[in-house]
């Protein structure tokens, strides 16, 4: 095989066989292809796409061109989740150990925020001694001890989708669905779980700006997962306004543990159950949804959950006494300074992604890779979408580091918000939810 | 600027600017664009194109990218011309002496065959002595002293299309107009011309299969021309058979002598007139075409322009034997085989490409890059397309090495033909003639 032919047969829009994508990847990931036949490449995918079969392919082969973890030695069954990202988005702290409080194992690699969506990495560490950065061994130990840990990559997952995926970020061949989907799933296939929940935001604060975009990245995931031997649910969710009421690094955390203690928002708490609920069924720890529903509403309301989230804070090295007392224990913003409504009115809309560049610019996010970040800034939103304000009633809080940024922000917060005097639908939490087993 | 940027426009189908082409094209030939981006964004050219001001602006930046010769000190004004490549081309040999004989200096620098087409340079090193590799103050101490000189590339000219091309090479980009326009042109702009004649092959023996592809090539070429300040003719020429009835090397110097004397094949040597005489006529060695066409029959008759053809063999070293006796001087293949017609009937089609490959596969050109050739072996083609043939009357001759050779070329070359019962049109030398001054 050349790879200047399998290029050419792509650019002219033909299929390829499993064999070519295989082959290429293989040489992409051990240099014998070089990186101007891979741009090449992926900007005639860009162009032409590539069949789910193909995409299937891909993503298999990237899985593969690295460590693949195996959990069977643990449990019989393990699960994942995945969320494209959002504002405000702190799932994975309640949603893990809801799960985990089944006895289902959640062995969880997350990343580091950037530009204007937060990280899991980034927010964990709010927790004075909290350690994100296991060995493979400590991460492989302390899911078999307790059931539940979140760490970044121990192992080299996927490398060929690391090397590919910076590589895209250079060449303008990031906007791709099947690259974006084989991207993801690709890491996924490579944790080794059985099943796997996706969480495809769409909205102005997602990558995905349009629900058909999002459907056709939902769908095309699915279809890799279910192609690859995986039982898959992917729920489309709502990212036109922020997830919950913080934004930030220490406060998600703080909003996490409140929902843990089953005092948060109620469309965070119900977003997270949901979710849990979707892991809980595929994890055969319930017969129907509503069952697996029912199920994770109880780890809730019995402390289990909460217990489960402590142990895992103890293992990594972190502060237990935050699960109690918060916001004690995390690092506190030294100026809090209320926005209030300029006028009466019911919200319209609230632009989420510029939310998230509002606490970026007060330093709690990356606007690139390696910046450093404060935990302690952020934002509250005390309002969603259809809700009525009165004049001088609180928006937002601003959780700053210095006076000087109070001004800018707040002008900031405010152009994000869009008015009605006539009343406005509340949006909905999820829009669609695409299953499929490859067991069945 | 950001690299990235620039092919993310180009990628969604927007014109880019000027300085945006230049800034890419300046840092891709400094090495600080990486080969990776190149790529990319050559491969975005080839699915979105790019429009004449683009490509006028691409090929004037590849032009710039190394040394631009200039000429205006030998002669107030200088024409050049460039063919497309085709099977028995060995037009360069009759045409340039044809127009040195007017007093218009002609200063070529020619390249080596590759795959089925044949090189000005192999053909000329056929010539016992003749040096094609000149320092470029020789070259231009040549052009200077006899008008009239023939020579590999003796300066840096467009090294940025050098690289560009061979990165197309390797990634699927090289079948893209503005691409082909762009780096054919870089190198006649850094030639110095002031005016240029183009000759587009059109047919199963050229690289343009069909007529509309050759016009679009032909059109933008003279287009990039103008925007660049020349004048330009050209010419769309046909190549569905053979060009004269020689192909190979030896063999093709010989028939451009017989040419030069006045006894060569019918269709080449209108071929030549006709190019010569639009070289002429933009070199304002003549008011009408008609004039420069007569000129330059002149310049047949009397015998001026092989004299022309001879001074240049004498100072490149060749032995100007050559120009009397071409048979006794130039290698000989020790084999001949001619090959008769196996029924009668009229040629319907001469597949030029196969009759190429026939010469390359009896070690007369070049598979790849860098292989040695055989100068002395070759095909005769003693027919047309048109043209009646009886049964046992000669085809082809073979021009071989080794009898072994001998019956598989016979089968490979009686493959290229088709036949008809009834009479078949023969066909035109030239489609179309596209001209414009930049002057005008």
């Amino acid at each position: 095989m050349r790879a200047v032919d399998i290029i050419a047969k792509k650019r002219d829009g033909h299929e390829l066989t499993d064999a070519e994508i295989e082959w290429f990847i293989q040489h992409y990931t051990d240099d014998t292809i070089p990186d101007y036949q891979a741009a090449a490449w992926a900007m005639a995918v860009f162009f032409r796409g590539m069949t789910p079969r193909e995409t299937a392919t891909l993503t298999r082969a990237m899985a593969h061109s690295g460590a693949v973890l195996d959990l069977h030695h643990i449990a019989p069954r393990t699960v994942d989740k995945h969320s494209s990202g959002g504002v405000g988005d702190k799932t994975t702290l309640v949603v893990g150990p809801l799960v985990a409080a089944s006895g289902l194992p959640v062995a969880k690699m997350s990343g580091r925020g950037l530009s204007f969506t937060g990280g899991t990495l980034d927010k964990l560490e709010s927790i004075p001694g909290f350690r994100v950065g296991l060995t493979h061994e400590e991460f492989m130990r302390q899911v078999a001890e307790i059931g539940l840990v979140v760490a970044g990559q121990t192992a080299d997952l996927a490398p060929a989708d690391g090397k590919l995926y910076a590589l895209r970020d250079a060449t303008a061949t990031v906007d791709s669905i099947p690259l974006i989907a084989s991207s993801i799933m690709s890491k996924k296939l490579a944790g080794g779980a059985d099943a796997i929940v996706l969480d495809v935001k769409v909205g102005n604060g997602a990558f995905m700006q349009t629900l058909e975009a999002a459907r056709e990245l939902a769908t095309l995931m699915v279809e890799i997962g279910v192609r690859n031997g995986r039982d898959m649910t992917a729920l489309i969710s709502d990212m036109n306004q922020p997830l919950g009421a913080a934004v930030g690094n220490a406060v998600e955390v703080q909003e996490a543990i409140e929902t843990l203690q089953g005092n948060g928002p109620r469309d965070f708490t119900e977003h997270c159950l949901t979710v849990a609920a979707h892991m809980l069924l595929l994890g055969e720890k319930a017969e129907t949804f509503d069952a697996a529903y029912a199920l994770a509403e109880d780890f809730l309301r019995t402390g289990k959950a909460l217990e489960k989230f402590k142990q895992m804070v103890a293992a990594q090295g972190g502060d237990v006494r935050v699960v109690e007392t918060p916001a004690t224990i995390l690092p506190q913003a030294p100026i809090k300074a209320v926005v209030q409504a300029p006028q009466a009115g019911y919200i319209a809309g609230i632009k989420a992604r510029d939310v998230g560049m509002a606490v970026v610019l007060l330093g709690g996010g990356r606007e690139k890779k390696g910046d450093p970040i404060d935990h302690a800034v952020g934002v509250l939103v005390h309002h969603k979408v259809g809700d009525f304000v009165e004049r001088g009633e609180p928006l937002f809080t601003i959780l700053a580091r210095t006076e000087e940024q109070i001004a800018p922000t707040q002008e900031r917060l405010l152009a994000t918000l869009s008015w009605s005097d006539t009343p406005v639908e509340p949006l909905p939490l999820f829009y669609d939810t695409i299953q499929a087993r490859a067991s069945a």
